[in-house]
């Protein structure tokens, strides 16, 4: 079973048996933004991991399997995206791109943000306005290298 | 002149003069994120913000109406990006993309993340592992109307 | 079920069943043009509300239950669009689009029309030298933050 | 001249002289919205009205018969736009378009709105929860021939 | 049923009937050129027509469903076309487009040819140095509308 | 001088000698919609032919040699295109195409509609309820060699 | 069944059976280049050249009857193609195609190289350096027609 | 001065001296359709070779120059072609590449037909039914390393 | 079957038999980089090999047939990639890829580095400051063909 | 002075001296395939470095300046490229990319090999079937972190 059609089915149970994302990511030590990205397909757990996540989702063995395999990442979405949640994303992207790396190259000199050693956090912030998401994207400083 | 033009002369002039984004926007009362957004031409100043920049920077009187101008946002990149650094924040999207979807849609109910009501944040987090670039997106939840 | 699935059952079904639009709108408090959206998989019922028009047409469980999901928007039409009748609109983004950014700037300041605080109606105007279709799009304006 | 030269002309002539665009409409008997449509290069002058409007922005002869040249529509954006305000009304093609579609039809039998045979109207509502923008779009119904 | 399934139904059942198109208008009060069109799945027959065809061709009560919906027209080629004599067509847009464009505005005024209220037909012109085909495409003439 | 180059100057030469298509082609003895075309930069005049021209509009010696240089055809529009009068001959395409593809191989067998061996003509038909563009398109039938 | 699942059932056939094209192309008074190119769905058999294929190969009536059918040529690969033996003669077009156009305008004039009447030939040259694959294009000329 | 400009005056000082390329090839010891290649910018000449061409045809030293640089190849035309003459030899990509690569797999074994050492001849073959384009193609077999 | 049905299957089996690329490479007398490629369906194995690898994995008669089969390559990825891993390659030939080609022109002449007579090593360098992957591309020479 | 204007003076000035890369190198501490990625805008030096760059060659002072500048990486080719030389780079790619994803998955981890912590070398290996170009890619293992 591939990635995908795994996804396809911990969706399916996770509505099947009325659990939130934050329910399913008590079970893990880890952060629920990193949980919701593996069963999402887009990252990988070990086999326990898997396997207590295939415990409380009664999931087959072969979806269990398929959350310790490393997935081709990236092919849940097309670009740009047509969903509007998605495309707000995509253009931040565009319209705050070059502020981001302009802001990196003054306080850090030549290099990147990486996307590999990073992680993610949201957050829900009341605001009586009209409450915020605030979303938190960490990335290690990585420099060129000049040989 | 319009904005791309601008933005090109402020580079040039901010290179000449030898000064940083911060020391430009030491001369505002907004963060330094914002100007910088503003100064490569997406985002608009008032007149009296653009004098002090023309000023600082010795800008020509088009050039200092040209920040005054509401642009057209997004035209300073290409998709998908070539340069790395670009690249790696759509390869976020790409990838962390459908975990923020799912996420705002549990937190918050059925809607999205604005990307006009809107704040950009960035920080440098030392660590002796390697300095780490923190991102913080905060955006106005809008729910779906429904009538 | 997937939304793309649960919408071909429901056109099925209202063929089957020779139902109208308006004559399914009927069922609900809400406007025939959001019920419309809804059952083409672009926004999403209550359990109550897809309850309704799912004893209405006669639909199984998981088609209802699909109606109550979040659906991935946009992915109803490719772009531009081949159908003549959606081209049209695709048109008028092209050819009044930079129209309206001048007249929202001008009137409101910078900043959009929410697509998502946004609202639709459709009317006919008979017209002795043609009925005329009167599209009314109604968005909130978004003022761009600056910080 | 080319109409997109003349229309950067009479941006550039707008500005100088501190005119809005309610300000030019008012030398004209059209609406706003089409008088901004042609000036942008979208639609046609005959020559009386393109000198009314050369007398007001001091406009070279060029420019005014620019004015009354029939134009390439359409090459103002680019598909996707990137820039946020256009971007919201491409995504309600997206989005709400199939719901368009079908209401078309049922309440007008087979055929689509026309695009040529088509007016805009904008206008502001104002809401204590947020003024809201207000485009009327009225086309045409065109029935497909049968022959 | 939808229009696509039911387009590949009709030509199998014309291939195993041995009819010919000719041969299959006759059944009908339309031009041979419409009712292929529809029998396409780009057009819509009103039940007494469809059910003509069901009988000549002794199609399913789906089928015959299937073709009096309307359908989503512009679905069946990808552009630019791979099959030489579709491809040829798209280049007689490519090279005459302009001439085109030119002769409707000298003729006509400020307008367009409608792909709409349309209609098409194809004789076979004999001709010693090879025979020729004749394309008539006939579309009203439709003003831009001035307001 | 390139043929683009010398189109934009023909157009010039053109509006300010206040011709019409219909008065540079009663200078040619061939047809007007090939007079187009060839001044559109999409066919090649001989020499007498493009000092005809030359004369009659004043243009410059380089104009005319352009004239008669072989062109890079298909240049003059991107695809699709976004005007709407030249949209709607892509639409024909898109739509009609399918029918036209199997009309020809009924009548005339397997082989295509040359775009090469090929005539337009532009007629305007008068019609109480709207006046109508008729195009016809006459090319030679090229049937595939077997070998 | 269409030409694609015909061409599949066919190569699927020559694997079983462990023939050539070579062997299966002495069957026919054709070409082995037409009759491979027959074969993978880009030309139409005759009823008796489509049976003496079938019975050569084992294949099914609707096998066979897939042969007659008229094919939508250009389906079988996608531009660019990313097989390196297809990408090749994609790149002879992009650096070799206007060396062709000059070579074939200045010895027939202006026109083009037929891809209709056209045959393929192809051979095997041996070569002590390397052996050498010696493809023969072979087209009519067909002269622009001027009217 | 890159190899475009470069070709753009030869082109240039071509139809000034009224030369055809089979006169230019005369001062050469390598084929015409080698020549025609390097002066369209898509091959390099050796600085003899440069200087003959540039003597012919009265070039600049910088011209002369460019013709000794290795180009970037390829960048001569847009894919696909919109010009029909180079069109057709794309579609014989699209049609018959299928055909070619089983052909070369069959007589050679796994590999491909070289693009880089690699030759083409034009030839033109009278025939009273109309002349005929003969190009030959002949490239190395370049058969798949196995390591 | 198709190579990319037998590719997964290959995939299912690896995995279910716990074995490592590196295992199933002892079973050949081939690089282990070359198993891979021919297992991913890039490379064609003969029928002893083939055997051999169906015995060590139990796979069906028709999956080691597949793997005698000669691919159509480039199949398995699309471009850009979106997989972070493969994006990273995609990026080399993006920044470094000029660099290349200048210095092959530099050491080797006019030509190119096959990627058909080509062969791929991957090592892993162990360093205290984080292990590195070296990969090396070794390919022949290719010189252009003059003529 | 951008980058890409930059790269031109250099190349410019690097063909009138009649310097190889080589020699160039000879003037800095860094590799030679670092230099020639720094002088085609695509990696950044150091004041100094500039300036012995600068002398070396006889650059103005802002084509000097140029060179401190951090680029916008990647925007020297479009991709797919069209020049052999690169499309075969990109075709490896292409092939054995999801080699290359195994490899190192199965060596390393889950992780990607940096295309910023790289370096790159290229050799001369001589050989009597014809010399081999050998690149050597040398990039960070990056493990993804899970957080």
């Amino acid at each position: 079973m591939n990635r995908k059609e795994a996804t396809q089915k911990i969706l399916d149970a996770k509505f099947a048996k009325g659990l939130t994302w934050n329910e399913i990511a008590m079970e893990s030590e880890n952060a629920e933004s990193w949980i919701v990205t593996a069963l999402l397909g887009q990252a990988t757990m070990t086999r326990p991991e898997a396997e207590k996540i295939g415990t409380l989702l009664d999931l087959d063995e072969e979806v269990v399997q398929a959350l310790t395999q490393i997935p081709f990442r990236g092919d849940a979405i097309q670009m740009p995206p047509t969903d509007p949640g998605l495309y707000r994303l995509y253009e931040m992207v565009l319209v705050y791109g070059p502020t981001i790396k302009e802001l990196i190259q003054e306080k850090f000199g030549e290099g990147i943000m990486s996307a590999i050693d990073f992680e993610l956090d949201m957050q829900k912030k009341e605001d009586p306005k009209g409450d915020r998401v605030v979303l938190t994207l960490n990335g290690k400083f990585l420099p060129y290298r000049k040989w």
